[in-house]
């Protein structure tokens, strides 16, 4: 056994007190939202009846390098960050790979994932400006939990609508929004316009994310006194998420830990882009040669094979268009899809980088995944996400080869989150009754065809 | 904000080398065990069908200290452990409270619960013995999970019966135990002897804590290679959750805080023995004069309408009679009750204690527990275990007793686990769902009179 434990834990003076701006960095920078109907890039003054003000400055600078996290946010981040960075030991043992794997593990909230990181700050920053709520939507749940979280602890109203389908699947995911005193609505709903326009359109419809985003902005540009939040793809919330990087790479630096290769999963980026931060800046200035990869589920692949165009963020058409990596916002993904990252779109930040050769991509097969995970479960203890164990399978890959190789490469991946709430989903697999879909070159140029056209 | 952090960690160097024997210390020790037929004090050889051979010897021990934790063990509780003393900073704020608040979690695991602290060394200990595998019962689950865990890592078969009610309640508690590879069966059923007979005197029984033990007691002794493991109550159990308590220590001595009072919530004992261990020890030295507080179910009285005296474990009296604070062995909390803590009787070390007058015992009823953990939830973030969230409410009416006096009293209480499978029971309450139901004199009377006459 080596001198590098277990897990390392950074003391909480060694919290970073700022986030990190990656796109500071980044030599071609991602390009800006723009109107729908103008075809223009959005200014602050357009963002404004939507986003949050000082959420907006976020948005759309890309040159301050460092936003200093506000004290209130630091006390919150205190209540359970510094998060560990676990050696997998177990799982190395296991393996009998000379690989060294590392995960950092933001699981240890009750929210359960990661989410918190950008949903303390969001409600924060509502708070701020006097609102007296925010409205968002959730698919898999772990968005909703935290931001529930976050505005109870603020005192702010939210409003949550949630992907029909994973509402009527995962009551305790609703049931914990509630211990948090938010209010959780299924969607599509009767209690917008788009919504009863989706609804008329496909009675019967499960739901979608994107059909969830456009009733929730709806909500909020229709109530005085109210914002709409968003968990993923946008270039404030990985600006949020950057902790996760900087907390990694100072326990890294603490053992003089060189990263080989850096795995996360991604729906919309907000994990991976938060993880990567720190360590794609000094990939990008030439000091670090990792290997940084992308691992998407094979049956929502928008880096693997979507295009790089604007796209409508929602399925209502009434957000910004954003430059990314997508499948069209028409795309949902098959129903016997398990986990969560099945967003049609990609951060413009990660697309960009994704764009310039900076990082890698691959799609696995969710029963991989699963098989990746129980093995991963139990050896190391932590039931993940199914969404994490997208980035656990490529690890074990990754690990796999080192076997074969004997190099003693150092793996990081980001655990980002538990799968207490997805027992149904491990359940199917034990049963057997879970498959792969993949979606055909035929259905995918469908979607494409819902690209707006300029 | 003082220079105590949030969260005292200690580093893996900092994890206790051995668990501590609080029956050393103690003046009277605690009763033995008696065979059920001659009434003489069980010798390791009468435990041996039952128990494994270093846990008989572990639990027949009164005198030595310490035990050292063997490096397998030690190795699995890096994974987890140290787990953080975290200082309540925003509870104390949003109850205006001078008192300083801590709690001891120890949910930061898969399990969700302390309840892995023994079952990795129970697994262990059978490993160790060539056994093929293990038998146990488990109600609220928290149990059954952990020591599917701790046998999927040592490669052990485990076998658990589930009280019905639970099994049918918690079909994801169910799961997760199949995640990590074991057999679930409802108690009671017609897989044993005492299975057989329970459903025939009780067709439509929803099984019992002690049904389920009669069962798994059963079936170890009738298989060869097979042993019974029991996750509180016993001698054994609180020596290694002992773990708790010595970690407890040594987060305070870092900043010098001496407890005033120390909180525990008690079923059978095994997390409430294990925290106070160490300062229990302190007490009977002279060497500290802080209160410690029992907290059970108004549901489930067992130490403060009991009566101390031998008794069945289990309703198949099939186990050794144990000297404990006891409703009788044929007492069911009401089907309402939602948590665990459902016992009849208690752990008899603690049991000794309690009649010695060196601990409190106070009794609550579930709906203040209730508020008091959704209280606790939304301003420290974690969503805690029914269970747990009555040593919150105590800490809690502490807490509020130090608002009116103006005392800086310092209150350590063990947060046990998560709520994360529990949230049916938070739905009930949040509905209005949820009623307090105390048992009445004549009904305790009715079970006392189920004590063994001797």
């Amino acid at each position: 056994m080596e001198n590098i434990p277990y897990k390392i834990y950074l003391t909480e003076d060694e919290l970073p007190k700022a986030w990190y701006n990656l796109r500071s960095a980044m030599k071609t920078k991602p390009a800006p939202l723009l109107n729908p109907g103008t075809h223009e890039a959005m200014s602050a003054a357009d963002l404004a009846p939507v986003f949050c003000d000082e959420l907006i400055a976020q948005e759309l600078d890309n040159d301050t390098p460092y936003f200093e996290i506000p004290q209130e946010i630091y006390d919150f981040y205190k209540m359970y960050r510094p998060s560990p960075l676990v050696r997998a030991y177990c799982l190395e043992k296991a393996m009998d790979t000379p690989a060294h794997i590392y995960y950092k593990f933001e699981g240890n909230n009750t929210s359960g994932s990661h989410k918190l990181n950008s949903a303390i700050a969001q409600a924060y920053y509502a708070k701020k400006q006097g609102l007296k709520g925010v409205t968002t939507e959730t698919g898999a749940g772990q968005w909703g939990t935290a931001l529930s979280m976050a505005c109870s602890y603020f005192q702010l109203d939210c409003k949550v609508y949630m992907v029909k389908v994973s509402y009527e699947q995962k009551p305790f995911r609703r049931e914990v929004m509630r211990v948090y005193g938010a209010s959780v609505t299924p969607s599509p709903s009767d209690t917008t316009n788009v919504g009863r326009k989706i609804l008329e359109a496909h009675p019967g419809t499960t739901g979608s994310l994107g059909c969830a985003i456009s009733e929730a902005v709806e909500v909020a540009v229709s109530n005085p006194g109210y914002r709409y939040v968003l968990g993923s793809v946008l270039n404030q919330v990985l600006l949020h998420q950057s902790i996760i990087g900087l907390e990694t790479e100072a326990a890294l630096k603490k053992y003089d830990i060189v990263p080989d290769v850096i795995i996360g999963c991604a729906g919309g980026g907000s994990n991976l882009g938060g993880l990567i931060a720190p360590f794609m800046r000094d990939k990008i200035l030439g000091k670090l040669n990792a290997r940084i990869i992308a691992v998407e589920p094979a049956s929502c692949p928008s880096f693997t094979r979507g295009v790089y165009a604007y796209d409508f963020c929602d399925t209502g058409m009434v957000c910004p268009l954003a430059k990314m990596y997508t499948l069209g916002s028409n795309f949902i993904p098959a129903p016997n899809h398990a986990g969560g990252l099945r967003y049609h779109g990609m951060s413009p930040v990660l697309s960009q980088l994704y764009d310039d050769g900076l990082m890698e991509a691959v799609s696995v097969p969710q029963t991989e995944v699963f098989k990746a995970a129980e093995a991963f479960a139990r050896v190391e203890g932590i039931l993940p996400a199914p969404e994490s164990s997208h980035a656990i399978k490529v690890a074990m890959d990754e690990a796999a080869k080192c076997r074969e190789t004997g190099e003693a490469k150092n793996i990081v991946f980001g655990l980002t989150g538990t799968g207490y709430f997805d027992l149904v989903a491990y359940e199917k697999f034990h049963n057997g009754l879970m498959d792969d879909y993949i979606p055909t070159d035929e259905e995918l140029q469908a979607s494409f065809d819902s690209l707006p056209k300029f």
